[in-house]
């Protein structure tokens, strides 16, 4: 478990907000499987694997856990009380088994929540077949909602997951210089995070693209040695008590191009009036809109091809998504990146991402090594 | 692209098999989402996010994809073509794409394949939707059977992984000693995996459990110091372009007692008749039952709590599933685990692990580490 979610009164206050938007939305229960809304309502941390595991939520009543026997030993010293249905290693008893979990918690004929993007066609079907009048709709914000608003544990660990990501990055530095490989960079970058701090499992394999590799924005580390005259893209992030950072900075290798001073100037400029547009009250749209103008002004709005940023916590992405058309209300505590970028396909790429927290007034940037391009080697 | 993937011999040799499978299954199709099998069929490494990816598989066809468009460039530089699908990042936009890609490669109405464990809510919902009079199917033995048998390149990926595991645990085995948590040598051994040329997303985080933790097979690593007469199993493994290996040794720190050695001796025992039983021919319930039989007979049947193994490949978990009641028979090429284990709750553990390959005539280890309980500190 960890230990920012191990009191009772963290959980009894997340039940409470997520028993009130069940009710908003008529909904009898919330069905979890592994993963972080999981982690999020009972600290229990499985994998996600081809035993299925089963979470039933039910307002004013203790939690319901379908799982298999040698987890077990997982729900034993909780800080609440559990009604746990165990299987054995033979798959054609474990519908049994979530039949009779799914009996005595009363759900079958009512409405009942589930995440699409988590639930898979497994636990569904399974699901289903016990509780055959129920209905499955999607309950995504319902959760999402509660999710979204970081408490004061959570920002503590989120603080610490950009200061181990920013230090690991420092201590990576000295090694970039022209003839260097992405793959030596990347790897060199991975160990800096573990020996800063950084839980085992970090929250993605960092992205290091030099030269026209930078222009591809989801690029994988490759074995290109850095030339003179590079950018050089870095997108990496740690993990602490399971939430995440995640930031990118470019850097120029040797003497830079006109060109690239200048992209690297203009996403610069976009990055921070985003960030500084960040209040309480804005939509996500808007925030999005702030750098996508700074891109569009400059002449290379076709070449910004992503959303400006994504929510961040217990998973890489997550709401809310600051991207064009996104209504949603920024509210004090929802976390996410500001990560404008420019993609020239076959030259170059820059990009510059922040984490960010919306504060009672404004924002702050939980990360602040310097945003500039900075040349190197 | 993964080099062992990479040649168009491989994927067309893979299609045809897929093809062969589906045919004799009356599948018009296979539907995949990012993972593993997508990797097989393609080459193409895609993270699972809100952003819904589809593979469509149609035998005799070029495959169709539907992705969004800043991963277009992943597909640029294939061994061969593709019918691709891009959408932009307003979600609203995302169901007219699929529903044209579906269109296009005429599969509604028809029976296509799905993996249960792997395809999710979300991107189901909008394949039934854009394909309507189509039938969903599970056809994850499809693949299965086809993926648990590995070639020439994937064994030798595999060997790589247990080599850079291997030499991974030995780097760390100097720190281990009295006095030292197991959260630190879990760091180390994460550290030395990567050192010793491990993929960045290593397989999954060490187990390394000490003394009681020990009795649990999933424990995670905590800050509780090994002390005199722990018992400490270690957990742990590398990926090696996209392969995996899994290993467990079972160390005595300091001076075991009499309960311990017993039950290493067993487990020992156990880990070495289930292994030489390996053939082409057996059963994965023959296998399963050669392990039990050797910790039954010595009184401790109720304590070996798990399945003896399970494939292994690009997933940690996989096909085929070494447990009882799985009359599976074996076959050249397979790769899977071995592991009994004794777990005395509150007391200790053991638990030994070894990755083997069935080859024509029996069987290879592809793992070596001295197996016997040995004493450490």
């Amino acid at each position: 478990m960890q230990t920012t979610n191990s009191s009772t009164l963290v959980f009894s206050r997340r039940w409470h907000s997520l028993s009130n938007a069940l009710q908003d939305r008529g909904l009898a229960a919330m069905i979890l499987n592994p993963g972080p809304s999981l982690v999020y309502l009972s600290g229990l941390q499985f994998h996600l694997s081809e035993r299925p595991i089963t979470l039933i939520f039910i307002p004013g009543k203790d939690p319901f856990l379908v799982l298999p026997k040698l987890e077990h030993i997982k729900t034993l010293d909780l800080p609440y009380q559990l009604n746990t249905y165990l299987y054995d290693e033979e798959p054609t008893s474990w519908q049994a088994v979530f039949a009779q979990a799914l009996q005595a918690s009363g759900v079958n004929g009512k409405r009942l929540g589930v995440e699409p993007r988590r639930l898979r066609l497994l636990e569904y079907g399974i699901l289903k077949k016990a509780a055959p009048e129920a209905e499955f709709v999607n309950a995504e914000e319902s959760i999402a909602s509660l999710r979204m608003q970081k408490d004061g544990g959570e920002l503590t660990a989120m603080r610490k997951a950009a200061e181990i990501a920013q230090n690991a990055l420092l201590n990576t530095l000295p090694m970039i210089k022209v003839g260097v490989t992405e793959r030596q960079i990347a790897a060199e970058l991975t160990l800096q995070l573990l020996r800063n701090g950084s839980d085992g499992e970090i929250p993605f394999a960092p992205i290091v693209s030099g030269g026209p590799n930078s222009a591809n924005p989801h690029a994988t580390p490759t074995d290109r040695a850095l030339r003179d005259g590079d950018l050089l893209v870095i997108d990496w992030g740690a993990s602490y008590q399971g939430y995440y950072s995640d930031i990118t900075r470019t850097f120029a290798v040797g003497t830079p191009n006109k060109e690239e001073l200048n992209i690297g100037q203009v996403v610069y400029q976009a990055n921070s009036t985003a960030r500084q547009a960040v209040h309480p009250g804005i939509t996500a749209h808007q925030v999005d809109q702030a750098a996508r103008a700074v891109i569009d002004t400059a002449g290379y709005g076709e070449f910004f091809t992503h959303r400006t940023g994504h929510g961040l916590g217990m998973e890489g992405h997550e709401e809310p998504y600051i991207r064009t058309g996104n209504d949603l209300i920024l509210k004090q505590g929802m976390t996410f990146t500001i990560e404008p970028g420019i993609y020239l396909p076959g030259r170059n790429g820059v990009r510059i991402e922040d984490d960010v927290v919306v504060t009672e007034q404004g924002v702050e940037s939980l990360t602040n090594l310097p945003r500039e391009v900075q040349t190197l080697g």
